[in-house]
């Protein structure tokens, strides 16, 4: 039993205040699989590259845990190709560049082995090709997390709205909630959302943080004030791949269990800002992750006895 | 020993997607001051109102806890009065009318009794005539607040970094933590901002909360997520009424009181965003404090055990 990973495996060229990089490994999956490697080795990817697509990479992400027997190379074409240039106050950021590539006609097919997988990541895709891997599930998985983005709000809401009929967790930002639910309110929009079908929400604020809703019950998670953001490509996917790794992990999907994902998820996109692309979660120790989970705790930590 | 509160009394017109009022009772003392009353009953206020300022509310207040002996009534002029429009996002407001009135040429003068209060809150003011405020106190305070504006730092800057060093506690918003430090992050502006003279500084964030910085530690408190806000006028001086209101009960200044004492800002900050101008705050129960705190401490509170 593993935990599955459906996403983008691509090339990102990146600018930013701080400078800016030729092509460099990036995509959803890519982000998800390293972060939640701190937790779990046990992962199955589905995913499409071209023949660029470097084969020590493959190797790099195997030696995570990642299994990449679900990984479709395609040789005689391109890897999906990503350039985005960030605004100074690096919240906002400009597309330059899309080649969809391998991504345009990509087909997930999963492995037999991969079919009964507990747990499962959707990262932000096209919400057919995330139905997709769905119906090729033999099992019901124990808990499915679906990103998605506005862009899918735009152009296929309604195979959006399908799809998160048969999902447990949705993932989006603030200004996404708001779209999909029409309520500027973020507890009416999640009241909404959730009755859309996903059992909890995860709504993203960037640096102000993130926000767990279920029909009862709402839990704030505070982003680290950090002195320097290099570079927030990716954060959101760090931060899933650390939630539903730890929830593989710990494979205890209670609200309270959810709590301390969103805490291991924050710790992992704190550290994922603090370099360009995927570089600061290569090398992290477990010492690392600890520490920086400790600084979460003494962030929000206070005792009040109410009598 | 008492609490010092100075600041504004005054008149207010407010305008938000929700309504409008005419004018009714608004000013940072007056926010101030009803908020502290559910921590302390021994308030001494400092400020100055017009021969139109209705009795029935300097009553209202007295009846409170706060004494009015520092309150000027100037009876041949006009009540300070501000009149503002909401955007649709509540975040942001135009300024439609601001008449200075009695505020133009105030000048403080403390009772002699008020000159040994413990607890200092000098509200948004003129640098100058918080200045005059402090130069009056006979004893050291124990903890001296100073709130100000982006106003004061584009129109009297020196005089407001002078005042600056002969404070305990500064509260300002990110924008204007930003605007004094010259730097985006805020980490880095609390940093510089505390080599300036205060010891502790809080940013507060609206609706993303508050953060308090020493030199060597950070806490965040969350804003409570709430279905509707319906007029953030006074929020600000709300949050440091209650801040303050809880150290001068406690008279504990240590940051791990001071943490408490945020959260119970937060908490009376949340209910006055639930009415119009003053209204909420005049007839809250103990009860309903308390459960409000409760809900901070459920939406934050998690479990982790590191090994």
């Amino acid at each position: 039993m593993s935990l599955l990973i459906v996403g983008t495996v691509a090339f990102d060229a990146i600018e930013t205040p701080f400078g800016k990089t030729d092509k460099i490994i990036g995509g959803a999956a890519t982000y998800i699989g390293l972060s939640a490697s701190y937790f779990t080795r046990k992962m199955d990817l589905v995913s499409v590259v071209g023949g660029d697509f470097p084969q020590d990479t493959v190797k790099m992400l195997q030696s995570k845990g990642i299994n990449t027997d679900g990984l479709q190379i395609l040789k005689d074409q391109k890897t999906f190709f990503w350039s985005g240039k960030y605004h100074n106050d690096m919240n906002t950021r400009d597309t330059l560049v899309t080649e969809l590539n391998v991504l345009a006609d990509f087909n997930p097919i999963l492995p037999a082995f991969y079919q009964e997988d507990e747990f499962v990541m959707l990262g932000n895709l096209t919400p057919l090709v995330q139905e997709k891997v769905l119906a090729q599930m033999k099992t019901q998985p124990k808990l499915v997390v679906l990103d998605t983005m506005n862009f899918w709000m735009d152009v296929a809401l309604d195979d959006l709205k399908r799809i998160l009929k048969k999902v447990d967790v949705l993932t989006v930002n603030d200004s996404e909630a708001r779209q999909l639910s029409g309520e500027y309110s973020l507890p009416r929009a999640a009241q909404k959302i959730l009755a859309m079908g996903p059992k909890y929400l995860i709504i993203k604020k960037g640096e102000h943080g993130a926000l767990l809703f279920n029909k009862h019950q709402v839990f704030f998670a505070p982003a680290l004030p950090l002195e320097d953001v290099f570079d927030p490509t990716g954060a959101g996917d760090t931060f899933a791949g650390g939630f539903i790794g730890y929830l593989a992990k710990t494979k205890d999907i209670s609200f309270d269990n959810m709590k301390r994902a969103i805490i291991y998820g924050s710790a992992m996109a704190s550290f994922c800002v603090e370099k360009f692309g995927t570089e600061r979660l290569l090398s992290l120790s477990q010492k690392e992750v600890e520490t920086r989970v400790q600084q979460f705790i003494d962030l929000v930590q206070f005792d009040i006895e109410l009598v």
